[in-house]
């Protein structure tokens, strides 16, 4: 590979991560590992005390360890919270590749596209009329930008990425190969004879800054108004978001969830995979939805709470029913026995009274 | 934006959808809207009574309305069905962006593909050998049409579509972004070694007029003979549909469902989001499958029907079983003091005997 | 279409696949069919002896059918396993297209890059720096191969495949149309503010010999280490494996399962189709795992069990608590049927007590 490598002092990264320096700060960093890996000239993190002996043994020439947690004879870096501090280090050591300013001679920018005189633009991409492409975006091959279309600053699209007409992204916004933005939204009329129409489905997508979406997902646009993703929002491989969604910030969707129309997920979500939503739903903030769940069309999840389960149930509650269901088998012998003791005793009962008469 | 603006009167707009004027038909009309976010010169629809209050506060210069609920005062459209009515207008106020016929010089047409001179082939494009593009069909960036594909008149073909050699797509078919058609179907034969050898794949698609699919969804070739979805048919991002599936006419799928290999979905039927459906199953004409059910393979669900859960089961009687499944942990308990009831009976009974003797 | 025809004598045709002829051998065939739409000149199977009935009618010029079921007067060839030697017949007889030796002119190949003599690169594809292409392999239309990628000998990459750099293929690996490869996996941190920092996604992919992946299927980027798929391995359309996933040799994975990080498949697994796995799971060599089961994270299955259900359960355990589920409202029933005969029994013998003193 051909990166150029990144050079830094243990001192320098523990000063950048808000950590303690205990052992040598002088050691010189050039890559990121994890422990089994490490090599010399390695960082590398130990996420929580049990990780600890695993450590003893990692090869890394600097290890993030829990606070207090340093180790006899290494160069360690004490950080309240490990796992963030090697994120952050991370990102310094191993950025993103970017790529030189340029437009490849076998891209295709419309003479009324406006393109960032520091932007990249990749074999085979398209730039759609009056679309603008901001400083230091790249736009890999292949992508196919529409008219009207807006990309912020930094922003990172993938190759084969298709972004319809008038969709607005913030900026760093990171779309993985395959995503496709502002697709139609799902939206038909049946008339008498039974045939469907198209309802109109000419509304847009914002997408605000920071976010990430996985490969091969699709956001719709919105029927007539807006289909909106939250600064920060975090979007996984193959996640469906129908027409006219609101997404909050900070939200986490797990891969393969489905969205439908018009249905509301509030600030600092987390979603897990393969959840679907009918539409028309609200998921209050901070909630989190257990992976396979189902959400009916208008339903409510209350801030804060953590549902599961098809339809969604409270946590306890699903983890208490589900108990049941798995003793279902040994439930029903019990109730046969007792209806066979039941009617037991009604004839010896009943046999008894006789005898008194 | 560069649309070039459609401008009708609300008595025009009334004929065309077989409403009746009450206000101002002389009223001109440019543009379509919610009732939130109509302006002057915008047509809305209030869908139901219901809505009516929220259409008082429209902006909006044209209403289409439910039949006798003109609003006093108001330009208004009385319409039998104001959705369907809405959908029609907007055909003709919003039509889908038409571009000019040409080729894109960045395209690569194979010398012994046949393109109607109204087509427009997009930058990047590429037609392959036998293939026909139809009049008036757009084919746009990056697609790429196989050997021998047949694409009918008035096809929208959206960027970084696949469609492998020899499919056949009827009139108006619109495929959205990253749709692949005619890939191999997912058939494997074991040998005796335990390895997987690839059972041909090397049947067709045929894809009827006025069929519209999502986004990033699949289509596979059959094995042998044709996978087939019917006239007017509209399916959902990330649908999966297997080789030999058969599809009938005027059917709806939601996103993320699944079918596997020679099912078959007969005409009118409605299936919901995330539904998976086994081999060999079929789908009688007009049932109903509600989202994440699951169908086992070779499982017939009857006409007219409608069924839910997984495995599905008929809606009432899912929603019967359900509730119940809500009381299991209430059940437990009841039958546990029943048991303890019985056992104390039993003890008493036995003592009152003993007593007797 | 413009295939050329293979030819050849149902003899020639049996020694291939070790089979016994009955009937005429000198028979010339030239393609494959199924029974019922074979003609003239066509080979086609008969599965089982179920299916010798319909073999009467066909019109195949050639059957395999089972051993020591040749039909009286026909042409056969009689195999230990009838499927099989179809489908080693049908790579003979049908193989897969191969295009000619070359580099589109639309296409663009890095300087640095190595692409084989006898490799073909299709219009509009994009090969990276310092990456590798193999010989005889096929690289199609649209297709992104990132800086440093190998692409074995003999590998068939579909139409607007992206692979991302660093990835490694192995031979003879064919990946379907929109297929995405070494995206980055799905792993954040969040800090003290709730925002979300990219946990390095900076590992790589590793696809050994004779994996097949379906369309639009992704294969994310380990965080530090590797993502692997083992020789062998079949993969259908829109699965998701997620980053640090290793998948064993001989698995075969049905469309939309979604496999989470570090979870570990070993060799000759069968996974159904909408299955979805927690991270770090284990689903040990030879299990089973039905369509649309769920695996807790951590969870592990059992070498050669068979497993179904939300969270998984032994298959047997779950057809009988399935079977309970369906009975519910009975068994509601006749715990209040219980209820009431217990009080009533309760009163009755509590009222003779009182009659005895």
């Amino acid at each position: 590979m051909d990166e150029e490598v990144k050079e830094r002092k243990v001192d320098e990264l523990a000063a950048l991560v808000n950590g303690r320096v205990a052992g040598d700060g002088r050691v010189v960093i050039t890559r990121i590992a994890d422990l089994e890996n490490a090599a010399e000239g390695t960082i590398a993190f130990v996420e929580d005390a049990k990780a600890l002996s695993l450590a003893q043994e990692s090869k890394a020439s600097c290890l993030i360890v829990p606070e207090d947690n340093a180790i006899e004879g290494r160069s360690c870096i004490e950080a309240k919270h490990p796992k963030l501090a090697f994120a952050l280090v991370a990102k310094i050591l191993r950025p993103p590749k970017q790529n030189q300013p340029a437009i490849d001679r076998t891209a295709v920018v419309h003479e009324t596209a406006n393109v960032d005189a520091s932007a990249f633009v990749g074999s085979g991409a398209y730039i759609g009329a009056r679309a603008h492409v901001g400083a230091e975006a790249q736009i890999h091959h292949g992508v196919f930008i529409g008219d009207d279309v807006r990309i912020g600053r930094g922003c990172l699209i993938h190759p084969n990425v298709t972004v319809y007409d008038n969709v607005h992204l913030g900026e760093r916004v990171i779309l993985h190969a395959g995503v496709v933005i502002g697709a139609d939204g799902f939206g038909y009329v049946r008339d008498a004879a039974g045939a469907y129409h198209k309802f109109p489905q000419v509304g847009t997508v914002e997408i605000e800054d920071d976010v990430e979406i996985g490969a091969n997902a699709c956001v719709d646009r919105a029927a007539l108004g807006v289909t909106r993703i939250g600064r920060g929002t975090k979007i996984d491989n193959f996640v469906q978001i129908g027409h006219n969604v609101e997404i909050g910030e900070r939200v986490v969707i797990a891969a393969q969830t489905g969205i439908s129309g018009s249905t509301v997920i509030e600030d600092d979500c987390v979603i897990g995979g393969q959840v679907g939503m009918g539409d028309h739903a609200r998921v209050q903030k901070g909630a989190i939805v257990g992976s396979k769940a189902g959400i009916l069309p208008g339903k409510i999840v209350r801030a804060g709470s953590i549902v599961w389960g098809v339809p969604v149930r409270p946590l306890d509650e699903y983890k208490r029913i589900n108990a049941y269901f798995g003793r279902l088998p040994q439930m029903y012998d019990e109730l046969q026995e007792l209806r066979r003791q039941v009617a037991e005793f009604r004839s010896q009962f009943d046999g008894m009274n006789d005898t008194d008469q």
